[in-house]
């Protein structure tokens, strides 16, 4: 439904760009939410994108658009524009979204647009840039209501009520002591169904779930997802308040980082969604590839020095790329059930014995299982070579054996020592493999042949 | 932190469940958050399950961290209860709770179940067991409150004041007709805010984004997501409103259905981290081998064929795996990025000729890169057969620019016809790759030695 209607936004748009009917384009721009606008400009060239951007009118809604906007479109669009055309925009936007933007724009002109704000915002802004990205000070928010332990309900309504439409999220309200540091929460509905002279104090839970600014993003998703929040405060080293993250901004979190999983496990960069240029894509895929070349070589000449294992019985060849592909494949299965595992807190990696012992279980039986099943076709196929049946398959069964253990023991080893287990899934555990099974598999053979 | 604090907790539980100290193990799970309690039980024994569920005492605890809990474990611990048990604990839980956790319970049992309890919760409940686990109404709430366009603001926060704890999620109240069609929404900010006389007809936004109950569910997630949504309301084809759906579950969706992709991706299922026994482990990636397995034998009896080439000139043996695996990871690459691209919507699927033909240039580009450096690998290593570095060369680069084409066209074309892309990353793309590769690479080497 959403594919299908951003399709049809996509080719009208597309038919009008054709036949430059700018108008009607321009009504139809005007009138779709700002997400899709964003989500549309992706499909777009650059000429197109600039035409599209120029049709959104007021400054409001160009805001709105370039809050929803990838990072690249953003960067390359206010290329073109000037510092005071930056800075009006800015103005209209949540000051998160004023920071993300302020962050793809180059350093000299940041600070040319930053001169020209008033003096709150301004500092609000610097302080937001000063976070590392991906950590909790990197998206958080600082629009929030601040309530105070000795006001009343009705006061604290009074307090809403004068905020007017900016904070993002006003479903909880958090309360500070007179130093800033935060001290209870409570939710707009708990204010509105007390009675008026009920004090914030008794009415607020003092139990909070709340990160630090240095937290990472992973870490936040993680807290927001198990606990059900819809927002969770971030506190600075004092537990002094200094913003809060909405859970809208941690699901993109939770996508980003699936999909940098997911990208690493074939060995991709994550940018290369955005920004699917030709060129980039050959930059980013050719040092992984190179991993899996390296050990290629490896393998290329290791089977040069069993040479004469290899004259004498010529289809041994024909089987190393089975025994390689299903340990290979075995490993990366491994691999990818132990990080996934890792990442959703599945996996108990304190007890590396316990899941080595099981994988390997499973490897073993596995291994066992078409090990048989391959020793039997070879038995079938060569009954001129008789022992061949026995070589392949056990070469089959101790190659996927290995590599369960490898791909369970090197994602459980990178967490420990507080790499990201993720790369374990790339192109390493499978070369690691392929070298080792060579081995194993010749070293089968020249015993039994 | 969240890991640390988790382990912290695992290893005070399982030291006091050694030392049999249920008192202080009772006060310990009594205290912490039902989340993390449910997390626990993951890593625990079936007996120590029982034990620490037994410790949660009063029925409202017990529903809090069901709630919380995996279904497999739900469905073990449940079976020893009773009937009368589990209605009691089903009283105490949120209806969209309720309806998951009876659909873990025995047909039967459930139907038992059922009839203790109030005929309005049983009606609601019965309605949400009708939907499919995977729509809109498989996931939806029906608590949450209900506005007429002909209250006032002070009359609409006397509505919610009247509610009470139950709804979840109050921060939008949805505005019906009289035939209760969904008609508007406003957000609980906004009646706050206004003057008590305003009308909520005058208050309300009528362009709502919302879903129907058989909306799929990655659909509703995505609409979440895309539209910063903290909930989505759900109607039936008359545009009746049902229930809806608050962004902490659609939270949980994002991360099983990146969970799904990414264990796809090496052929796993995914039940697999939640039961994860050594037999549940050996059916579920069996199948998922076999494809392997019979593209190996496809290979070794391909290889066989061309026995007398690998005669006159044996050193092609050594360099079999490296083609295969080179042009197989960059099949999986290609085909990652297009199914990641599809599902965050970043692949413009009705332009399949673009994608492949981008695609196809960056194989290319890297087949032609790592062939001459194989090439030269080969010319260097075998200089007694000076055409070998040319035969392996063109081998990799043409199997790599294949593997590129294919891997992705497949998933593009799998998901025109409607079928889960995902698909193509696994087993097949690879195998197919590896079958094309053997059957070019002999070509070529008969063609020019």
């Amino acid at each position: 439904m959403l594919q299908q209607r951003q399709q049809v936004l996509l080719n009208t748009t597309r038919k009008l760009l054709r036949k430059n009917a700018h108008i009607r384009l321009q009504h139809i721009v005007e009138h779709v939410h700002p997400a899709d606008v964003a989500a549309l400009m992706m499909f777009l060239s650059e000429d197109q994108q600039d035409i599209v951007f120029g049709l959104l009118g007021e400054n409001a809604r160009k805001a709105e658009v370039l809050s929803y906007l990838e990072d690249a479109i953003t960067e390359r669009l206010l290329d073109d524009f000037s510092v005071n055309d930056i800075a009006v925009i800015l103005q209209e936007m949540d000051d998160d979204d004023a920071a993300d933007l302020l962050a793809n724009v180059d350093e000299e002109k940041a600070k040319q647009i930053l001169r020209l704000m008033g003096r709150e915002e301004r500092e609000e802004i610097e302080d937001l840039l000063s976070y590392e990205d991906d950590t909790a000070g990197g998206i958080m928010t600082t629009d929030y209501i601040e309530l105070k332990p000795e006001m009343t309900a009705s006061e604290a309504l009074v307090a809403v009520q004068r905020e007017g439409e900016e904070p993002e999220m006003v479903f909880y309200l958090y309360v500070v002591d007179d130093d800033e540091r935060l001290i209870g929460v409570v939710s707009l509905r708990e204010v509105v169904q007390a009675p008026g002279e009920t004090l914030i104090e008794s009415l607020m839970t003092r139990d909070i779930k709340k990160v630090r600014t240095d937290t990472d993003q992973e870490e936040v998703a993680s807290i927001i997802a198990r606990y059900d929040l819809l927002a969770v405060p971030v506190v600075d080293a004092e537990n002094v308040l200094s913003g809060i993250i909405t859970v809208d901004d941690v699901i993109d979190v939770i996508r980003a980082e699936a999909t940098e999983d997911i990208l690493k496990q074939a060995g991709v960069s994550e940018e290369l969604l955005d920004d699917y240029s030709v060129r980039r894509n050959v930059l980013s895929r050719l040092p992984w590839l190179l991993a899996t070349w390296v050990g290629g070589i490896i393998v290329v000449s290791l089977i040069g020095q069993y040479e004469e294992a290899l004259k004498k019985v010529l289809p041994l060849a024909a089987f190393i790329p089975i025994v390689l592909g299903m340990a290979g494949n075995l490993g990366s299965q491994s691999a990818t059930i132990i990080v996934r595992g890792i990442a959703l807190g599945k996996v108990d990696v304190n007890h590396l014995f316990a899941t080595v012992a099981k994988e390997g279980m499973t490897g073993l039986v596995l291994g066992c299982f078409y090990g048989v099943l391959l020793g039997a076709v070879a038995f079938a196929q060569y009954s001129d070579i008789p022992r061949l049946g026995l070589v392949v398959g056990l070469a089959l069964s101790s190659g996927m054996f290995i590599a369960a253990l490898v791909g369970t023991l090197v994602p459980m080893l990178l967490h420990r020592i507080k790499v990201d287990p993720a790369i374990a899934t790339g192109p390493f555990v499978t070369t690691f493999v392929d070298i080792t099974g060579v081995v194993v598999y010749f070293h089968i053979s020249m015993m039994l042949l």
